[in-house]
């Protein structure tokens, strides 16, 4: 029985550190420079011009008053742009400007450059367009029906208006059914969640000779290079994207700030002066990506002792108008529906449906939060009919290494989750905390309190579905005093992912860490090192830097050798010793400045590929991830019975992450997941009319604050190594989102007696839950 | 008899064509941003408060005025540097800060930022300094006396004033001199030359996440990250530096920028907000580096057939108050002080003596152009003697492959001298032509003509001076669309390098050169590549790129084979192709694609030393430089005899700097090196009085127009390729300079009947030579 699954970590000196976060002090005292902080000479405003209609043929576009406009410098239409009119993404059906039909409201027709931004929104407002009017369609249900009018482009879609169409069929569901002695159902709803990064979308883009410039936040330098060369028709090599310190991402600076850039550099290279495109807050909420609405529904089935036969599944994710990154999120989506359980006999369909709303896209656990609501929701309604433990229902089914995944994959090292659940149930004091709620929802008439459990798997990286995009470049370099320059693709935007790779450069050159700056990402540094997104960075760009810094640290051992006159030498402090006369000793100092003054190369580079992967998607079968991460979460939620709020009062979290390089930052992201996640699952909603966000401001849209965490928060981890990552790293980022809401979900259908079905559970929500267990 | 050396060229596509230069668009559009033209929010202007005494006691520094200015953001003085207060060139005498002491008018006493460059001006004026005088002395042949004041900073002096003295000790100069028949003695004179880039000195640092990029224009960059990390007392790798476009440096921005960028710096470290220094003309002129003026001694001997016996020279540099680079220029001006010539006798006394004056530094031929004006002139004055053709006197005493330099260096392969005269012979039309001028000369009466020769070596690269300076590093790329990104240590300046480099890699990686971008320089992409200098780039940095390119192109090689299925291909254009079924073929684009989407790393690094070298100080022998350039010029002047006005009718110039990578860029080199030795040994004074320069502006510092440069200009190369250069290139960029001045000069003397021996030859000067002509 592989209960114990956590090995011995490898001995190490910066790596498994608590340090500080190396962005922390600039960011602190202020002077990180973030895209709209920039400013170079000469810099214009540019601004798009946008449908206010979600499904429209453009009669007439007049933007003559536009270029009258005395400030305005240039305007670009569809018909200017010098490239490609797409922003490439998975597929190329997004124009950049709409060039005849619109389809969602907020989409870009046209743009313009101008003097200040003030002069540039006054000119957009010159703008005439006359439209007619097409049918729409906003709902994903509504859309696949034969009648519907058509929204997707047709070579982007599978049929109609389904963008994508992805299934599962593992076993045979109606056997599992039929062997089952319990099964639940339902239908589960989420709407939009927004990223709500602190900093909008921005970018600069700067021609300079023989090509151009782009700075601006992000995550994936590398989309935005290409998308920039696609609108442009410039080759690759003439389009260098620069990041600029990053106000937070969350997946929405994954394939948004293609669109951003690409508008930036056709006014830039129209113009021939620098443009910045910065989105304020309402035309962020209005027109960039969120995540994608759902609806789910579950079946699932399983015996008297908990032993899980079966589980079917259909959901629907509302994609927009648009593809962008649906196939992808789709895909991850499909691939975690089942949980990270032992499931015989699974049988999912998933779709992507296009509607004339904005696009969704990318967003921390990428299609994976709805379902895990869903089949989380199950396993506690499953518990509950079957009057078992939650946490226990959970620990019976959990996958264990030898296991197999929905998909067939068997899970050969690191799988950590029971560790997970019985170090969860240790740190929330599991049995006697449900002895307390217990106590307290009998003493109290108008409180209740709720305890909910949540138990998440996630495949690090790109998977099956992109795995030509998981790899990594980097680039390290010792210099004439030792210390040590690293250069990579990846991004920090704010989630530690600098301090991480900084670290494993120290921990494998054995230099202290504050020897070591991490250049800005450039996209003419290091080869394309893929997106930064699918909690990939740590352990792919993380092997990247641990194979530069070993081609490095070999040079630095043979220039030793040569000084020492030894053939072998033991490392003290910063210092290299010959072990038969510890008198003779240079330090790194020495030797760096001795390869120096030899003209030896100094620099190395380094290259990661993520383990292979497969999949057949005719099955849904086959390795979908070459590794998983797994958490487990318990929530205590307090729910008034007068008013419907509820408030997290606890929380206990457990990772399994394999290696975690900075239990520090590690933190952060989990406490920050926890955060976010109570934020969907309580508070964040976008309301909509025919398309149209109604309210697209903070006032409107509520972001969980510091009086929203619960007041005791516990995070742990537990560390099953794995052995293609830096000293066995997996993946952490996107897992605490994934696993908190359903805890709190959870513990909000125990308090209420009722079953949450939909986010947010808003005190309206709850009181009616208080209702229906009432009835019942 | 090695007369033609020249050797097929290896077949080339890129190398060798006439490319226009990659920065010519943006440069000629007025696209190209020069330190000057970039801003950065919130970026104050920095300004120096400079000492107007020669030299003097600090008594009393009162910058309290300065410090209340509203608009001053602050104020630095020695004290304040947090690291070292010097500027790190060879030494470290030179205070970036005077701390007690001024040594020469100009030099920086304290540092002010302020909101606009206004205020820093107006800020600045607030300075009370109060002095106490010190003697002071200007001039080297005093201030070696041993009653003179001491300038030097003890520490970088070999006695007294003397920064250093170097040697060569070849053979026997008594008995060569004994062995004589005739013997030519003279002394010449050199002021200084001002480097009259276009662009002046500017530098902007700008605080960054954990240290400091500097941006600005520069020739050597880890020069300047060197002084910037010493100055604040950071890591290296905490110190990045861009180079933005630049505008010239000829030598000037090699030293001079690592101080204005620690000017810069230390402001901005203060203030925590970016801070500009940039030098208006008249700052420039007064207080940058220059050409070393020199007193030059020389005695000639040669047999009645012009075969050289022996030659002996002394010679005095005024090197200024601080070292900077002198010791440098002095070892070139001693290598180089005996000509391209066979002489089996040589002794050479060479001295770097500090005064108080402004610091010289390097300047295009690096002390070399003084010597050769003295030892083309000596040459000039045995033929006249002999009465033996000039260019026959060269072309007997001029070394052959085998043959040793005066340093007895045997050289080995790539001379190409001998070449360089016959061809200068035919273009020049010369015995034609000098029968021309002679009858030119009995026509007129108050017009007289004269042609002049000049043939000179060059030492490519550092030399054994510094040779653990003569390395490079290079990076290149593959992007996914074939096309290529380049990056590279060494820098534009105007000199067509970037081009040459692209060149160089397009050649390796077979792509046409519009695919290859070459990346801003930037300290942290590459490891330390040396300084810009020495006409080192083409042949040092060209060779890691083409180490870089190989071991892309292996890689790119290994995809073709497993794409094509076979061990062998052809390329056909811009396709790879299987020679046993040529309709099998692949395109870069599909290679690069399938590398892409297979995980290939698409990079690769390259790395370039040169040749070994040694050099004993004792004697001053030795293998000083691994391969030699050679030119031969010819000028052609008229000078009016009743004004004194010299005009430079033609000029023919014939260079072997082996494989010419592209014919125009070199034919720019060319032609801008006549016109700055046109105007070294016509036009450009500087007058001084005290240490002080009297009239720092171009008004009053003349440099040649384009109505200076010779109506019949014919540049030509022969290439007598180098094994260890790319392409079997060597180095051009100084040779041209150094070469043109003396011809010019030797031209006036032949037409005057005098001998000119001090530049510039003005038209009072030239009056005299008429004079003293005529009176002998």
């Amino acid at each position: 029985m592989a209960e114990v699954l956590v090995r011995p970590a490898e001995r190490t000196k910066v790596v498994g550190k608590e340090v500080p976060r190396l962005d922390a002090e600039a960011k602190v005292k202020g002077q990180a420079r973030y895209a709209d902080d920039l400013s170079f000479p000469g810099m214009l405003y540019g601004k798009a011009i946008r449908s206010d209609r979600p499904h429209a043929r453009i009669l007439r576009l007049d933007l003559s008053k536009v270029a009258e406009h005395p400030k305005v410098a240039c305007v670009v239409t569809a018909k200017d742009i010098p490239g490609r009119n797409c922003v490439p993404i998975i597929y190329e059906d997004m124009p950049l400007l709409a060039d005849g039909v619109v389809r969602y409201v907020g989409e870009p027709i046209a743009l313009l450059a101008a003097e200040t931004k003030e002069d540039a929104e006054e000119a957009a407002k010159l703008a005439v367009v006359e439209y007619e009017d097409l049918p729409a369609v906003f709902d994903p249900l509504e859309a696949i029906k034969p009648s519907a009018p058509q929204v997707a482009v047709p070579e982007a879609a599978e049929e109609g208006n389904i963008f994508n169409h992805m299934v599962i069929r593992k076993g045979d569901v109606e056997k599992g059914f039929s062997e089952a002695d319990v099964i639940v159902e339902g239908e589960y709803r989420v709407g939009y969640q927004e990223h709500a990064y602190l900093e909008t979308q921005g970018m600069i883009a700067v021609p300079e000779e023989n090509g151009i410039a782009v700075y601006g936040t992000l995550q994936c330098p590398f989309y935005v290079q290409k998308a920039v060369a696609a609108v442009l028709g410039l080759p690759l090599s003439r389009v260098r994207v620069v990041q600029t310190a990053t106000g937070g991402g969350f997946g929405g600076k994954e394939d948004v700030p293609s669109q951003v850039a690409a508008m930036a550099a056709v006014l830039a290279w129209k113009a021939g002066r620098p443009v910045k495109v910065v989105f304020d807050r309402e035309e962020d909420i209005l027109t960039t990506s969120k995540r994608h609405p759902g609806i789910i529904r579950y079946k699932t089935g399983a015996k008297y002792d908990g032993t899980l036969t079966a589980v079917e599944v259909e959901f629907y994710y509302n994609a927009g108008a648009y593809q962008t990154l649906s196939s992808a999120v789709l895909w991850r989506g499909l691939i975690h529906a089942a949980g990270p359980y032992r499931i015989p006999n699974v049988k999912v369909d998933a779709y992507s449906v296009a509607t004339n709303t904005v696009p969704c896209g990318a967003f921390r656990g990428f299609g994976s939060p709805q379902v895990i609501f869903a089949h989380e929701s199950q396993m506690d309604e499953l518990a509950r009919r079957l009057g078992m433990d939650p946490l226990e229902l959970r620990r019976k089914n959990a996958l264990r290494e030898g296991d197999e995944t929905a998909t067939a994959q068997v899970l050969t090292e690191s799988v950590g989750l029971l560790s997970c659940i019985e170090r969860a149930r240790e740190i929330s004091r599991w049995e006697e905390r449900k002895r307390e709620v217990e106590e307290f929802n009998r003493r109290e008439k108008f409180r209740r309190r709720g305890l909910g459990v949540s138990t998440v798997m996630y495949g690090v990286g790109m998977g099956a579905k992109a795995p030509l995009l998981d790899k990594a470049g980097a680039y390290v370099k010792l210099e004439a005093d030792g210390s040590i320059t690293v250069a990579v693709g990846n991004t920090e935007m704010g989630q530690g992912a600098m301090t991480v790779l900084a670290q494993i450069a120290a921990e494998a050159l054995e230099v202290p860490l504050s020897a070591v700056q991490v250049a800005p990402v450039d996209t003419s540094r290091v080869p394309d090192s893929g997106p930064t997104v699918a909690s990939r960075t740590t352990t792919v760009q993380g092997m990247a830097v641990l194979d530069a810094a070993r081609k490095l640290r070999a040079k630095i051992n043979a220039a030793v050798q040569e000084l020492l006159g030894c053939p072998k030498f033991v490392v003290e402090g910063r210092s290299f010793c010959d072990p038969r006369d510890p008198r003779r000793r240079v330090s790194l100092e020495e030797v760096a400045r001795w390869m120096w003054v030899h003209n030896w190369d100094m620099g190395a580079t380094g290259w990661a590929e993520a383990a292979p992967v497969d999949w057949d998607p005719k099955t849904g079968l086959g390795n979908a991830y070459f590794v998983y991460a797994f958490a487990c979460h318990i929530a205590e939620v307090e729910v008034d019975a007068l008013t419907g709020e509820t408030h997290v009062r606890g929380f206990w979290a457990v990772h399994d992450s394999g290696r975690i390089v900075n239990p520090k930052t590690a933190f952060g992201q989990v406490a920050g997941g926890i955060a976010q996640g109570i934020g969907y699952a309580l508070l964040e909603e976008l309301e909509t009319r025919d398309g149209r966000i109604l309210y697209p401001s903070f006032t409107a849209y509520h972001i969980p604050t510091a009086m929203d965490m619960p007041e005791e928060l516990v995070i742990d981890f537990v560390e099953a190594p794995y052995s293609g990552g830096p000293f066995g790293a997996k993946g952490l980022g996107e897992v605490p989102l994934m696993a908190s809401h359903a805890a709190v979900a959870n513990a909000i259908s125990q308090a209420t007696g009722g079953r949450l079905r939909q986010y947010p559970a808003t005190p309206e929500r709850v009181l009616a839950l208080l209702e229906s267990a009432s009835r019942s």
